[in-house]
């Protein structure tokens, strides 16, 4: 007796499509097979595309955004928007802020978590403050205890990191096996640019994206490859949004090196055209790297077609700006400098490639789970409990409707945000029914789990370290 | 009641690895579960790996080799020797000789292989001659009965195409969808070069390498891409020997065409310093394009690693040298030239790819799988029903224990040849048990099925056309 | 006493600038200095560049077309026009026509061009029929005697070279150290489109281009240059028009090989629209390759740049299109096929380069004279009896009036054709004074010198060769 | 009546080989021709090869070193060894030390070469502190004086700048058009590595090499080439040792940027292996970048003959060894950090070039003067007075004995330091006779010029900028 039989569906992994049954038995899949029963629960999935559930692993929560600024999702609206839109695990930060100890970070962060998560989750440590202590003792500690990857960044106040600092953190990473990740600007080309845009009064959000310009993040890459090259570590750059940064990912990987790339739905829709909105309306698209342009978008593509990119997530970092009285920006009209960088769409992901990707031939179903799930799995230790449907792999599935014609809209995505970017995109595609470990998370479209299902995960070195 | 079951071994796709049992019913995988029964016959797979089948796409058997040489292996003893090494379907040609009829072609190779066979079978079409009647009537005929492959030679006498003839075949190809795989080596280069060695008396085997100098291969490589690319088909390469040819391909696709590789054991394990061998040893490694270098076979790694070759096959062309009379090869003696055109392999291709790409590291056992099953599937329009492990696929198992260390010797193979090019080398891992369609053809690396249990399969279009 | 002193003249070499005046005795500059003098005749050049005389190593001149068309230029008219357009020396060809022996061709080139020129003359032979006797016997003796440079083309009826004849003429040129010039089309691809559009009734001159797309160049070029490559012979791909074709050679370059290329004023200032005009309007820009587009422009504007070319020539082949009863070119009105290919532009390629180039500031003024003299001189044997201003060179000169603006017309340029494929273009700097061997041909703009003051050159072995 | 002629000799320039006399009056290059005179003293060259003086565009005179360390050489010993070497023309560095008026410094460098000089010389700005002085008043102010050279640096305590001064320093450029130099090696990368080989206790001299490795000087070579694409300045990368480092600069050309790159004799010459001696014998090989491998000499003679490189110079930086008291270096044994950077080589460049290139086939004697001679003078402003053997041109000549075969050793080359790295090298060729603005200062090998005889020259806009 199986707890649950989706029957009749048609499921894909990275690799295969087959049609079958699948039985679920204690919130993991028991069985593939035809004809699978009894089960307390069937779920008809004919005609439908039953899939793994979407893993973001780029996804900020609850984090401070200085200014005073606070992030519009929580734990509870952030999963929710996620389990909406498909996801069945998503992978936040813990920041560590500067002269904090990171353990004590985590422990914060597991707070705001605890009982509030629609999805299951598990944390990336952001290092902001590399010292003896947390190198020699904090990190090495954590990854034991299942953090097993680091992000740097290499621009933004209170959190670049020098090259010197990258090195440090990548020889704890090579000893550990812990799984780098690089937010790739250069923080003096755009703190020269933006000293200069805003000495010329240009200071509307629009200017936001010539002030990051495509050779700041071309240079970081290879600048950050080079590191990791010299580090003997393996890498990954997150939200790539043009060609030349994919560029070097691809010859490092052509000379034999393990170097990652991920991009996002930001890079695939939108242009730095977005930015220009009247009063601050632009300041809805503000997000670093920027949108570039339509060649850089195609760019996108081909790197998701061939490789170049190993994850496509949502470098969700959502806020508000419904904000007649000027408090929840409050600098942010007097310079770009100060609206914060980050945009939402932890539920519009996977539609989005979906609908893009594969409802208009550009990416195949494998591709599109591989992307979206099984490679998030592998790189960051989850695989192959999660990321795949597989026997043994906990029961968590999106059951899709390929056919399904929608206008995107703000409300369907129920995150704490009071905007989304994508408003208006035409989606063809929608994840119905999501199961988390075996419970129906949504059903037909409609939130059903409560808060809480989901649980944090310890994770596992990378496939790739 | 299942026919079979496999139980508890460690299952490996293109993408996932798993541990369950398999229920075989009617030939085809019934069921993916835990302690699945009950069964007729369970086959314990405990400590051992499950892969699919080797699906290997280039075989030639029982093809006739000028100068009244016969082949060493018809469909018996190459079907054999195919089983044995873990391959459950093989794809040989027919060939059609000049002026022949294709269809008449393929009804005589139709007769050789009835009830011979102990894997499943398909054939490619080789294209000799393509008049008004070949290219109008007999391939779309052919295509929309299942052979929905050609292949095309730019060298050798009575078979090689120009590039005019290439571009018919690629025309009717484009309106067909048939996939078009090619011998690219430049005819003209090989012809003078090989005049000039016989003119100094330089015709030992071993000129034979010489006489097809990389330069020929990369030149008719991209002068076939060129072609493809011009008639908008996707293309495949055959047996791709070094870097030069390699880049080629790769540039292709960055491109974004489709334009496949493949690449074959002798190209990672022989070299050119094979045919320096006394008196007609050298002959035992005469193959086209021949081994090259060491850095070539780095190069042909980095190849399979880095997903510019997607399918790894044998090019198995077996002949025979224990001659000591001289009739086998009756003009070999005199030039390299009259010396038989290709070497065994069908037997010993999965174990060399596992033992020196899995288990030394340099590709993990997905991508084993893609390379020696899943991709030939795919490419060649017999999947979802062959290729991987799958609920709804054909039950074409090979159970791999991967701890087995053998030296690798001709005896072990059971193919028609009287040597094997690999002889002596270190092997660890070895598939001890082939199920085909469910019906274990050999247990535990015996022999146990009968000839004739294989079957012809008439192919989809390429996933890819 | 000079016989000669240009004086105040700002002169430019391939690699500098100065300004002095140039002393002239025997046909020779004896002397460049200050104030030099006496001389019985004085040329003022201030506020004038006085420039290498240009050489045009790729001109047709005499050459018998097919279908009884007649080249619309003798070496009269041709040679007039090439030192009007600042020309001292300029290189035909000497066509063996098929069945042919080479030097009873060259021969009769000698006959057409004894007594008629305005300019120095040296000779490539075109191999179209590499017999034995041709290879063997005519090319050594025609090398030693100072023919030192063949040409082969890979397309055109009765022309065409096959690979392997490629590979024996290159074989002759090692040997003999002549220098390899190829017109790089691939004549399959050619002949199967051409009769595709002829059976789609697109029979229109402006059909010629599609017919001969960029792949066909590109993979011609690839060949050409990896015959070379087998060969080690130097080669010098004439005609180059696009990117693709120019990457090839750039590669190549790369590799350390000596492959030259060479562009001309129709891949810099027409395009395939030109191509589309009414009625037969469209065949006057008819030349294989044909013009491309706008991003083959600025391409071959970065091979000229960058070194990629080293040669700029006119590949001048004049024809007449004013034809009312159809007996110039009797049936190229019923396809694109009879039209002949070639334009006319020895004596525009010298203002078109200048104007386009150097005042435009695309290229400094000593690119312009290594690329319209110095490296001409230098890969044909020339050098440095030809090509720059040195004490001991020939006294060919060109004054050059740099702020000249004029409108071109077919009627400032003396040829034998009825129309320039330049018409309208508006032009910034012309070659006022021409000196050949230290004789004024041109004064003021007007012809001053007779036929038959130019002379036959035999060359030396090239300095690539 | 000349002052000077030089008579018989074979002279060449960066474009051209001829042979006359060159008569010389005022310092100046008056008149080349055949039979020149009469003069007051007459230099017969015949045999000889004239070729225009060495320009010697990095050289380092007199500068602090930082630990009390005393460079070798100061103004009159390095221009005495430039001047036995063939050169006419240096231009060492005017160091602003941190917190010092870039105007003083320069004052300081010409009181300390005032009266001191047998070559010319020019002064390059080092700029290690740029402050709003500096960059507003200062840098404009010296440009316009003719100091139109700006150097900075990526590495070195004291003298790294960071990206953002990169920035405004090229800011600079753009506005008053200098060309800006870098020494392009990653700090952060060798801090990180040389405290880690410190900490292992590797001291040796041998350690200064893998402390500053490949990935080090090609990271910095990518980031400052993108700082200059954004800044729109054209950029020199000096002394670049390896194919990755070039690569970049090559990259960057063909992308039709002003990147320009410069090697040394020690990266030709020199390997890693060389630091690997006795006692502190490694330490006489210690520079940045360190020499490499063979493959990188290999790499650096293709920049040379491709025109990756534009200038080739000796990065002129001497010390001395002969210390047993330890006084000279006196913390150098105790790490490799204290041992000071830099070799001499101002003498030997050029014999190094002519001998390993120019004799040895790797380079013609075209190329050599551009790499020496003009190049130089058309990037650092120095055109057409320098660089060149042209009439009005500086009589700055040196006359080779192109068949002079010597043993290097360092007695030969009269500078400060008390080695030469390049001691028992086989040279052929040699600058027998050399003159400064017409006046003698080396004659048959030995020095005849009196030191003051040498001016300072303001230099002119670059050529490239």
């Amino acid at each position: 007796m199986f707890d649950t039989v989706i029957r009749g569906g048609r499921i894909s992994t990275a690799a295969d499509t087959f049609s079958c049954d699948i039985g679920i038995s204690d919130g993991r899949i028991a069985a593939l097979g035809t004809d699978l029963g009894p089960a307390r629960e069937v779920i008809d999935a004919t005609g439908r595309w039953v899939l793994p559930g979407g893993i973001d692993s780029h996804v900020h929560i609850s984090q401070p955004s200085g200014e005073g600024i606070v992030m519009a999702d929580d734990f509870e609206s952030a999963t929710r928007s996620a389990v909406i839109g498909g996801n069945t695990t998503v992978l936040p930060f813990c920041l560590q802020e500067s002269g904090a100890s990171l353990r004590e970070s985590v422990q914060a962060y597991h707070a705001k978590a605890e009982g509030q998560c629609y999805t299951d989750i598990s944390f990336h440590l952001i290092i902001s403050d590399p010292t003896a202590q947390v190198l020699g003792q904090e990190l090495p500690a954590l990854v034991r205890d299942g953090y097993t990857s680091f992000k740097v960044f290499m621009t933004y106040e209170g959190l670049a990191l020098n090259d010197r600092q990258m090195l440090e953190v990548m020889a704890v990473a090579r000893e550990t096996r812990a799984l780098v990740m690089v937010h790739a600007e250069n923080y003096d080309i755009i703190r020269f640019l933006t000293d200069r845009f805003e000495a010329d009064g240009k200071t509307a959000p629009k200017f936001h994206a010539p002030s990051r310009p495509v050779i700041a993040e071309r240079e970081a890459t290879h600048r950050a490859i080079s590191l990791a090259e010299l580090s003997d570590v393996p890498l990954m750059v997150v939200h790539v949004s043009n060609r030349e940064a994919m560029e070097e990912i691809r010859r490092a990987r052509q000379r034999g090196l393990k170097i990652f790339g991920e991009t996002c739905p930001q890079y695939l829709v939108l242009t730095e055209g977005d930015l220009d909105g009247l009063d601050m309306e632009g300041a809805k698209y503000v997000c670093s790297p920027p949108p570039r342009d339509l060649a850089s978008q195609q760019a996108c593509w081909e790197g998701l077609q061939q490789g170049v990119f190993s994850v496509f997530s949502s470098d969700h970092c959502p806020f508000r700006y419904d904000d007649p009285q000027g408090k929840l920006v409050p600098k942010g009209r007097s310079s770009f400098r100060w609206v914060p960088n980050g945009i939402p769409g932890v539920g519009a992901r996977l539609p989005i490639l979906f609908s893009e990707g594969v409802m208009k031939g550009r990416i195949d179903i494998n591709r599109f789970v591989a992307l979206t799930a099984t490679n998030h799995a592998r790189t960051y230790g989850l695989y192959p409990r999660k990321g795949t449907v597989a026997v043994g792999a906990d029961a968590d599935l999106a059951i899709w409707d390929p056919e399904r014609r929608q206008t995107l809209t703000h409300d369907m995505l129920q995150d704490g945000s009071d905007y989304t970017p994508y408003e208006g995109l035409e989606i063809t595609g929608w994840p119905m029914t999501t199961l988390v470990r075996g419970r129906v998370m949504v059903r037909d479209g409609a939130l059903e789990g409560t808060k809480g299902s989901g649980i944090y995960l310890p994770r596992d070195i990378s496939a790739y370290a």
